[in-house]
């Protein structure tokens, strides 16, 4: 629908900058995301109940909905780590405060890695030093620093005449095999205030992010953060700005299931005619988390059997055989309580791709979700068997 | 705690045969489980929203808590197949009934493999005659003919003075590999009333086979049935039987979750000190089910945030990370926030086994259960992305 720039870029006044500090042997560990204005700001983070320790303090940071940047370790992820854990997520965010020269409390943090490790922070301290001499416009520069087992760095932006929205991301593959992180950081030029961006951040995030899963496994560091800086100056239109943003945020997601741990392939579950939005996106999640949907689409088999168990599997909810429509990639393969007689060769072959589309009509409601994964690999038990989590 | 048999034997009055009627091209496919007296019965069945054709037929006939045979064929499941679905499955029970010269009513079927093809009922019925003759007291003869991706014939018996108590099952591996069916039938020669046995049965299956997870996808045939002929004769303590029974049921659990899809290890998750069995249960759960624990111990590793994160992600439940206690096959890994300073090679040696201990303390009352399951590895991934499902 929206036409993504060909070559990312970051919006008026915003910069960034990502270098190695030593935390990794090699590559960049340490990333700087700065808007030269201070921003309005909005942020959602992790559900888990052991949060890291960044997600502790940026639930703090947060609170005055203004920040001015971002700084973000990889390889160790600040979680487990008690008390001390806090006070060293805070020194991060004054050391990165001190280099750009702004407010300690309009600067937010972030680590991903491994967990039950204190944080390195002298590294972080001694890495910020002169970092500010490094800021650039390109946010694949950014992108570099967060990474962990991502297999490329993540970031698309879309401009129009009036603005330009960039999504910087890191995958929600394992972090250094660990665990299903992910981090990302919006930032546009466009004019909006902070509670209509966390407006439109939450409908975004619940379209997009939160219906992506690589294996269930929700990290103790989820963070995804907006800023706007309003430095376009002019008025922007709040329900085309949502759209943009939404039609962004799940370019995103799709980017981040296609590079999940070991994946090859995206999986997307549309779940149409629901009771509810509720309702269906139990079942697409369902479908997307299940073992045995991720393996048949690795496999390009077009298998009923395993769509009616995880449609079946969602206790407690309305589902009408009769009324159940199955489709895979545009073909129909379950209607009128029956298998159809589809050509099984043909869709082997369409399910033998990097995108597998499964339709779900239930013939209950007006209710629709879309849900993102990806296929269950080898690749999957080897990056997380052979880990070493020390 | 108990001293199960070392060789199983069926409890008086009841025998078994098993043989090939053609629906596989080797090996057995057919099973039939008979009581020489009617017994008291009672079953529970797969809560998955589409359940299959026996299923359905199987609530109406355990309505009457009476039984006095059980036939069972593997390779098709008569899932998804419609209204000419039950009606084969009732022609299933009526052909072993007519073999066994009992009640039509007094029989109950089930059907275990692929999903959404028609029963070959002609096969079984053609199959069923003359079946009488090779009735046996081998339970693992019966076991033998409801196998399908499981690797070896699973029967158990405990015998005391009194009654003898029998469990034959099959895994909770997938089907041919298609979904994780579990079929269990439990016979006693015990006196015991249908509504007891009912009672016996939900309790011994609730700590049991409902806690057993080999990839979160449950079964559109789930079943288990029990069947009490009351030959033995003797006043049976209710407690006690209770008891024996539970215990024959974690037995076979323990035997099913060790014999899941490529598994090569057992994983048992308890949880103590929770608030209640509920909120234990569902930590248990998580625990057992996360891919990123199941691939940890595959690959042995004592890894800390995965355990976290696995109980974190169980939101709006009750979590205390300074009383939380995580101990590994008997090792404390976390303690008061922070990991512990464990000998993480001797740990590794000790995971390295065929059956991994982990152990929560959560300090916050004295709720507890226990979960079952395995571990992931290539064997899950080749066997479900391999499988041709028609």
């Amino acid at each position: 629908m929206y036409k993504f720039d060909e070559t990312p870029v970051m919006p008026k006044g915003f910069s960034c900058a990502s270098r190695n500090c030593g935390i990794k042997e090699e590559g960049d560990d340490l990333a700087l995301f700065y808007s030269e204005k201070t921003a309005e700001a909005a942020a959602v983070f992790t559900r888990n109940l052991v949060p890291g320790a960044p997600v502790i303090a940026g639930r703090e940071i947060i609170k005055k909905s203004k920040l001015q940047a971002v700084v973000v370790n990889s390889r160790v992820s600040n979680v487990g780590t008690g008390d001390e854990g806090v006070k060293r997520a805070y020194r991060m965010s004054a050391a990165a405060a001190k280099e750009l020269n702004c407010n300690e409390d309009e600067v937010i943090m972030s680590s991903t890695g491994v967990i039950a490790v204190p944080l390195p922070v002298e590294k972080i301290e001694s890495g910020l030093v002169g970092m500010k001499a490094d800021l650039c416009s390109d946010p694949l520069i950014g992108a570099s620093g967060i990474m962990t087992t991502d297999t490329y760095a993540k970031a698309i932006s879309i401009s129009c005449d009036d603005y330009t929205l960039t999504i910087v991301g890191k995958g929600s593959g394992m972090i250094e095999p660990n665990m299903a992180t992910m981090l990302v950081y919006v930032f546009t030029d466009a004019a909006v205030s902070a509670k209509d961006l966390d407006t439109v951040l939450r409908v975004g995030v619940n379209k997009s992010f939160n219906m992506l899963s690589v294996d269930t496994d929700t990290s103790t560091s989820d963070t995804v953060i907006a800023m706007a800086n309003g430095l376009s100056e002019k008025e922007v239109d709040l329900d085309e700005f949502q759209q943009r943003f939404s039609a962004a945020c799940i370019r995103m997601t799709e980017m981040l299931a296609r590079d999940g741990e070991g994946a090859t392939k995206l999986l997307k579950i549309l779940v149409e005619e629901a009771i509810d939005e509720k309702q269906a996106k139990i079942y697409a999640r369902a479908m997307v988390n299940s073992p045995l949907i991720k393996t048949m689409a690795h496999g390009c088999d077009p298998n009923i059997g395993r769509m009616l168990m995880a449609l079946g599997k969602c206790f407690d909810n309305d589902l009408d055989v009769a009324k159940l429509e199955l489709i895979v990639n545009g073909v129909t393969v379950f209607a009128d309580s029956v298998k159809t007689n589809f050509d099984e060769k043909a869709l082997r072959q369409s399910i033998d791709s990097d995108e597998v589309v499964f339709q779900v009509k239930l013939g209950l409601g007006s209710g629709e979700a879309t849900a993102y994964g990806c296929d269950l690999t080898h690749g999957y038990v080897d990056e997380n068997a052979a880990y070493y989590s020390s």
